[in-house]
């Protein structure tokens, strides 16, 4: 068994460390290590020819062997990733905001890092370097726990970062590795309080769910998205097309993508046969009763098919009385993460931003834009789909905490 | 067993109909609430003379019974501490920034109420009627759980609030209170997650601590200061003894007030016999080898005075040989909630901003001033010692998420 305490002393006293680095350093850094990559790409592909070779032996879907599997055109992405981190502006000891008292102590609300960051995640080895570089420019060690399929990649490239660390004089514990696989040492790390600030889970619902219920340290819940499209009565019609067909199947195993959309009855009849011939056999439709009268070839949906993230050429249908059922049925099925609508309605717009729950709502735009990369952030460490701390897409800002730094002159409290 | 499924539904939809209201509305409704607490007086001192019977039972400490008085005068704080809630701006609805991504998106972020919100407190009756009109104003639906010494007293607080939103129209749901005070009801709905976005617990160190084992909703920490004041060598000692005179004595039984203090070797011999005389009988001193040489009537400091966080009139003294040295003391033994350096020396005080790791860090004036009203946010629902979502004291804001609302004209992602 792994010794997290000592991982967790270490994580913290490096974090110490890393706080007070220069933004010039860190970058400095940042680029040694992404060159360590790029150099070391024969070591990396070597470790995971091990991981896919073990792969093969299961019985493990396509989608997940393609995430898994390097190459060095994918390593070249990596390390070209780190170095767009490297780009990005540090938000590490801005003051977002300076005022005096009423009894004329001046005080400043100063960005820091979080501290410890650790961050669980599945058979995705590009996810290691990412979440290493944002974290590294954000102040904060990381402690990494991949998944086991992908357990010699993400040690290779942990072991690389590690040694770029320390031949530039830097401590390799701000970027740590889980070497074991075994979910009691998840568990306990999910609890390790005295050496964790924040924990995020980067997989799928039931990895965000064990870490939920598992984790005492605060977690950041990560991800998954029912996202719906509703089809207004004044909706256009091919604008309407466009964005369904964009937000089901530009890829449809990401969180973004939508699983249901919702259709003004009426439209139905204008919009859904279009929508069926557009589709053709690349989507399977599952409709209720009022949307069957226009799909008769459309499975019935259950009241399963309103829950599922499918993340798949599935999408749920159905038809609408009004933009209040639409909304009723969004804020009780969504998990909170991108919903929109089509309209050219002015007033269903403002009612839909408004009464929407959801970490981004949409007006004629497709849910797929839910991205830090899309909304300009440079970076992503994961979209929240909680409230608290941060909601969305997680740049480096959401990598960070504040502090209160407070200029006095001799104050006293009256 | 109290049915927490039922009340945490209520609260849902309550709080999806609180977030849509007006400023106007909702400050009508806690006017409406303020006069109806005012008004009903009589009752509510008649409902805590029971509590008064039931503590006098019990060996309570004077403390506790002084917070659990209610008085006449006391009560008319409470429903003028409403009206002044009223007066705050509302920070629901306001976009924080906007601006258009590559794709010609207009992407704005808008403060959005977080949604129900779970408080869990001690046996103090004014949190109900703060908490209550905190939560209300910025939009959140709150379920009440206070502790069983207010019972009766909470319990006629919420009646009244309940009964003046339902004179006036409005849900009484939006203030709900747990009319159990049993440690399995607590547990469970500290993991209602279906039904509770956050968890705010308001108390001693034993609660907080029950509170993060136990939650599986989202938790602020909140509260316990184990905080410290650094005097330097460059410090000037009248300050150094105003500070610390006020940190320490002005109100011991509060989280901003200091346990610690930390005196450079060179100033020792001048400063420590001045503050033994200043505090005479009134403080207890637990001074460490070195800083008896100077206080030979101070008892020896133990390992755990330098953990505790006594909330009396008990001060811990170490004497240090440099700056770096009380750093590395505080940040091993601080609760991360207020620090401060009296020093002349700006050098000294940059890096003791810098390096010190807590909500509020001061130079040069008393930890006493971490609070709400004091830093200027008008009220405050707790001080917040985690990193994540706020950190500090929690006004208005705190209470808030974000939602990003995306005006499109039909864009897809390519």
């Amino acid at each position: 068994m792994i010794d997290l305490t000592t991982i967790g002393a270490n994580a913290r006293r490096s974090a110490h460390e890393l706080g007070l680095l220069s933004t010039k350093s860190k970058n400095a850094l940042l680029l040694h290590m992404a060159d360590a990559i790029e150099h070391n790409t024969d070591a990396i592909l070597a470790a995971n020819e091990q991981d896919l070779a073990a792969a093969k032996l299961q019985p493990i879907n396509q989608t997940v062997l393609d995430r898994l599997t390097l190459t060095t055109a994918r390593i070249l992405e990596m390390a070209n990733g780190m170095r767009e981190v490297v780009q990005l502006p540090d938000p590490i000891g801005r003051v977002d905001q300076m005022w005096r008292n009423a009894d004329d102590l001046l005080i400043g609300q100063q960005r820091v890092p979080l501290g410890v960051i650790g961050i669980i995640y599945e058979a995705r080895p590009n996810v290691t370097t990412d979440a290493a570089s944002l974290c590294f420019k954000s102040g904060n060690a990381v402690i990494l726990r991949g998944g086991k399929e992908a357990f010699h990649s993400n040690q290779a490239l942990v072991t690389i970062l590690q040694q770029a660390l320390t031949d530039n004089g830097a401590s390799p514990d701000a970027i740590q590795f889980i070497t074991d696989t075994n979910h009691e040492t998840a568990a306990e790390m999910m609890r390790l309080n005295a050496y964790i600030d924040v924990l995020i889970p980067r997989g799928g619902a039931g990895l965000i769910k064990r870490v939920k219920e598992t984790a005492t340290v605060p977690v950041i819940e990560t991800g998954t998205g029912n996202n719906h499209v509703y089809v207004d009565q004044a909706a256009q019609i091919p604008m309407a097309l466009s964005i369904v067909g964009n937000a089901k199947t530009q890829r449809p195993s990401v969180c973004n993508a939508i699983e249901t959309i919702l259709v003004h009855e009426s439209v139905a009849a204008d919009f859904l046969p279009q929508l069926a011939e557009a589709f053709a056999d690349q989507v399977e439709l599952r409709a209720d009763e009022k949307a069957r009268v226009f799909l008769p070839q459309a499975k019935a949906a259950t009241e399963e098919d309103w829950e599922t993230e499918f993340l798949d050429y599935i999408l749920a249908v159905k038809v609408v009385a009004s933009l209040d059922e639409a909304i009723t049925h969004i804020n009780r099925y969504n998990t909170k993460h991108s919903e929109a609508i089509v309209t050219d309605d002015y007033f269903a717009s403002q009612r839909f931003l408004k009464e929407v729950d959801a970490a981004a709502v949409y007006v004629n735009a497709s849910t797929r834009f839910t991205d830090g990369f899309m909304f300009g952030f440079g970076a992503e460490i994961g979209i929240s789909t909680q409230k608290l701390h941060a909601r969305g897409p997680m740049g480096l800002e959401a990598l960070t905490s504040t502090k209160y730094v407070i200029y006095g002159e001799g104050q006293i409290r009256p």
